[in-house]
C-alpha cells in the first residue's frame, strides 16, 4: 500500500514546488491544506481535524511529514518517504490549553536548521489557524514568514497524464451518481433516503474503480429550498411539481468530476425555469465551443455573460473554477475563478468546473460542465445528457 | 423550514453565551466555527467553505448571520433571524486577491458602532484562518482582540432536554449502521462496497427520521491499515483472517451519537487482539462503572488506566471527549477530553464517546461507549453489543 502514483510523479510535484518557492523567496514551506499534503507526498486520512504538516525545504530531496502519533502509521502506509522524514507529536499536544502542535513543528524545524529560514504558510486556508502562525512565530522568532496561501495550489493547475487518468474516473463515476439521483428522486421518495442512494453510487464507484468521499456532500435542495445551493436533505417527501436542484460529483482517489442537474417533478415546469434553463444551457454550449488553451479565465466568463445577455438571466457569482484533488470542506481548488479580473491564461490539461447556478427567489436551475483542456479545445470528463430532467 | 429548534432554545443559547463573554470581557464575538453557528443562530448549509461569521453583540438581543450572497436564501430558511441581521456579502469577496470577506465583515461591525469594542474570535479553529485575523485587525483599528477559542463550545457542553432527543435518535440510527456493517462486512466484499453500504444507513437515518452526514466518513481499516486510526477504503476485497476496525457514526440534524467495534474475518483472532479486546472491554466497563455526575475528567481516564494496568495494554491517547452538535471535519467538541490534567466536573446531561482504540503494529482493536450522564451515572445512547465480532 505505497502512495498511489509512481514517486516520480511526486518528484516532479516537489521540484515544481520548489521553483515557485525560489520564485517567491521561499526557503521552507508549511502546508497545512489537506489537498497540498497528497499532491506533494501521497498522504491519506481523515486526520485533518488535527493540526499536520508537510515541510518542503529547499535543502532537502523529499519533504517531511508531521503530525499526531497514532496517524503515523497512516503516513507510512500511504506515503513513500523515508522513516525520518516522517516526525510524530505526542497525543497530549492535541487541543491542549498548554501545549500547541506548532511548538512540535518548530522544533523539528530548529533540529533541521531551518530555524532562521524565510518561511511560506498558508494564510488563508482552512487549517491554517491564526493560533497556528501565533506559535510558529513565537517559537521561531529568528524566521521571516510569508504568505504562501496557494502557492501549492497553483502547481496543482495543469494536470498530469496519471492525473488525467484518475480524474477520467472519476467522470466515470459521476455519470454513475447522478443516474441514481435520476432514478431514485420522485413524488413521495424521502429526501433522505435518495440522498442514501446517492451516496451509495458515490462511495461504491464502478465494478473497475473504488469512488471515494466527496469534498462536499449531496446537495440537493427542493421545493423552497431551490432559492439558495448549499442545503443538504432531511426525512421530507418530494411533492409533485417541485423542482431538485442536484450537486454531486464522483470521486476517484480524491480526484472529483462534480456534475450538476435540475430535476422537475412534473410535465409542465414553471415559465420562468424552462427560459432559465434553456438560456443556461444554450449559454453553457456557446461558452464550451470557446474554451482552449490560450483564452484567459475572464474572457471564458464573458462569453458566457454575452451568450446570455440577450435574455433576463443574471448570473452574479463567478461562473466556475478550477478543480482536481481535493479533501472538505471544498472541491475547488482556489485557483482560476472565472470571472472578470481573472487573468489566467487556459492550459492544455486544466480541468475546469463551469457551473451556472441560478437561484431566483422561488426557482432554481442548475446545470454544469466538468471539463478537461485539450490541445485544440475541450472535453468533458463524463458522457451525461446536458437537460431539465421532467419526471 | 424554520430553525429545528424552538426560539426559546436559541434565547437560552445566546443567554449563556453572553454570560461566558461578560465573564471574559468580551462585548462582541465573531464566531466562524459551523457547529457554533449552528447551535446559536440554527444556521445549517455547506456553505463553510467560504468565509461566513455569526456577531453575537452585548448590546443586541439577536445574533446576525453574514455570509455570501447566494447562502443568504440559505440563513433565511434555517434561522429566525430578522431580515436586518442577515446581511450578505458580494461574490467578489470569494477567494479574491484583492477584496477579502473580512472588509465585509468588518464594515457591518463599523455600522453597527462596535469599532473600538472588546472583540472575541476563534483562534485555533479551522475556518478561522491566519488571513482573517490578519484583515480583521487592519480595518478595525480602534478595537481589541482577545482569543474566545472554545468558548461557544463550553456553552455547549451540557445538553438540553431537546438536544438530548436528537442525541437518541442519532444512537437509533447508529445501531443501524453499525449492524449494516457486521452484515456487509465479509470475506470477498470490496471495502468500497462496504463503505456505500454504510453511508446508505447513516443518509437514509430510521423510518421516522433521517440521517444526516456524519464529520468524520467511515473510518474503516482493514488488513495492515488497522495499525492506524483514520484511512477510508479503497477498491481491495477484505480477505480471511484480516481484521476491520470501524469507527462511524449515526447522525440526526448534525447531533452524533458515534460507535465503533472490531470484526475479525475468521475464527480465531491472533491471541494478541483477543487479549487486547478482552481487557478493553473489561475496562470500559468499569470506567462506566464509574462515570458519574461529580467525578472529574481525568478521574474517569484514571479508573480506565487503573483497570487495564495488570495488563500489556497502553493508550497513549485520550480515552474519550465531549461530543454534541458538529460538523466537519471533526464530532469532537474540543471542550473536555478525558485525560490526565483535564479537571472538568462531569455534571449530568454531558454526552462523551469513549473510544479505547488500541492500534499496534501489526493489530488494533477498537470498541466505545458513547454515553449521556445522567443524575446518578450515565446510559448509553444505543443498544449495541460490545464484543469482537468474529465472523
Amino acid at each position: 500500500m505505497p502512495a498511489v502514483f509512481e514517486q516520480q510523479e511526486y518528484k516532479k510535484r516537489v521540484q515544481a514546488t520548489k521553483q515557485a518557492m525560489q520564485k517567491q523567496g521561499i526557503d521552507l514551506l508549511v502546508i497545512s491544506q489537506p489537498a497540498n499534503m497528497n499532491y506533494l507526498i501521497g498522504y491519506d486520512g481523515w486526520s485533518f481535524y488535527v493540526h499536520q504538516v508537510v515541510l518542503v525545504s529547499l535543502d532537502q530531496d523529499e519533504p517531511m511529514w508531521l503530525g499526531r502519533g497514532m496517524d503515523a502509521n497512516g503516513a507510512r502506509l500511504t506515503t513513500n518517504l523515508s522513516e525520518d522524514n516522517i516526525r510524530e507529536y505526542a497525543d497530549d499536544y492535541v487541543q491542549s490549553l498548554v501545549k500547541h502542535p506548532m511548538h512540535f513543528v518548530a522544533d523539528v524545524i530548529k533540529e533541521k536548521g531551518w530555524g532562521s529560514k524565510k518561511i511560506g504558510v498558508e494564510m488563508d486556508q482552512f487549517y491554517f489557524t491564526h493560533r497556528n502562525y501565533v506559535e510558529l512565530e513565537k517559537s521561531l522568532p529568528q524566521a521571516t514568514f510569508k504568505d504562501a496561501n496557494a502557492l501549492v495550489n497553483w502547481v496543482r493547475v495543469v494536470k498530469s497524464e496519471a492525473e488525467i487518468t484518475f480524474l477520467k474516473r472519476a467522470g466515470k463515476i459521476a455519470e454513475r451518481v447522478m443516474q441514481t439521483a435520476v432514478d431514485t428522486i420522485d413524488v413521495g421518495v424521502r429526501e433522505c433516503d435518495a440522498a442514501a442512494a446517492i451516496a451509495y453510487a458515490q462511495y461504491a464507484g464502478t465494478d473497475e474503480f473504488a469512488g471515494d468521499y466527496p469534498s462536499i456532500v449531496p446537495l440537493m435542495m427542493a421545493g423552497e429550498a431551490a432559492s439558495t445551493p448549499h442545503l443538504t436533505w432531511t426525512e421530507k417527501k418530494y411533492q409533485k411539481d417541485e423542482a431538485v436542484l442536484l450537486e454531486l460529483a464522483g470521486v476517484y482517489r480524491h480526484y472529483h468530476s462534480p456534475i450538476a442537474r435540475t430535476i422537475f417533478l412534473g410535465k409542465n415546469p414553471p415559465a420562468l425555469m424552462q427560459e432559465t434553463a434553456d438560456v443556461v444551457m444554450d449559454g453553457l454550449a456557446k461558452t464550451l465551443d470557446f474554451v482552449k488553451p490560450g483564452v484567459t479565465a475572464e474572457q471564458v466568463e464573458e462569453t458566457w455573460r454575452k451568450a446570455i445577455a440577450h435574455s433576463k438571466v443574471v448570473k452574479e457569482s463567478r461562473l466556475g473554477y478550477s478543480i482536481g484533488v481535493n479533501y472538505p470542506p471544498d472541491w475547488g481548488e482556489q485557483t482560476i475563478s472565472l470571472r472578470p479580473g481573472d487573468k489566467t491564461v487556459i492550459q492544455e490539461d486544466m480541468a475546469l468546473h463551469l457551473i451556472p447556478g441560478i437561484w431566483y427567489k422561488d426557482v432554481g436551475f442548475e446545470v454544469d460542465a466538468t471539463i478537461r483542456v485539450t490541445a485544440t479545445g475541450n472535453e468533458s470528463l463524463f458522457d451525461y445528457p446536458i437537460q431539465l430532467f421532467l419526471k
